[in-house]
């Protein structure tokens, strides 16, 4: 048992939100989900574990790249409905190969995002292995 | 219309979750959000609109308290499902006072999260006027 993390108010499904943050340079790396496990997981292991919704089960972040997020701390909110987790990023955090998954900015009156960061590895070298 | 917000992935309520970041100095200030018309608003405005699930609206961020977030930058992530709004914060983030509503830490064994942050102002005095 675990009170902290028994008092998080998940939803529905039974999910927080938790946005990883660089904790070197404060740079958001990701937004994801967890549930209470991916949570438990992510405190007993000091690795970032996830609920992926679109593979339906729990996962290690990094479990295919080795680009794991080793935790330093974590925070909730006041509604205790929402987590950041200040992480040491491996290598990146984002699967098309930035370091953030946050790589588009809006830009008035264009047809599209803009992409605004350069790849920090190569997706089809890291995920063929 | 705005190509940018029509192509975000809003969920089946037709929310995207948006983290909102101090410009300043990195720090998330808190998780809220948004429907594609408080998207609108804020690009419109350059103010943080949210949608409010619990009073079910739209709701100007600041409207009673007056501590408004002031957009500088609108970032969304490789799944176009997650937005980040990088902002100028007037006073402060969190309706209980704090700068930032992630003023919690988890302490691995404590029964409880450990407020960690300062008030910056008393919600008592703010929300009567």
């Amino acid at each position: 048992m675990d009170a902290q993390l028994d008092g998080l108010k998940y939803d529905a499904n039974g999910l927080v939100p938790i946005v990883v943050q660089d904790v070197v340079n404060g740079e958001i790396l990701m937004l994801a989900w967890a549930n209470r496990e991916a949570l438990k997981k992510t405190v007993e292991t000091g690795k970032v574990h996830t609920y992926s919704r679109s593979r339906g089960r729990l996962a290690l972040k990094g479990e295919s790249s080795g680009h794991f997020q080793l935790v330093r701390e974590i925070l909730t909110d006041c509604d205790k409905d929402a987590v950041i987790v200040k992480a040491e990023q491996i290598v990146a955090a984002c699967h098309e190969g930035y370091r953030s998954c946050f790589y588009r900015k809006y830009e008035p009156g264009a047809p599209d995002w803009k992409i605004i960061a350069k790849p920090a590895f190569d997706p089809k070298t890291v995920y063929s292995k």
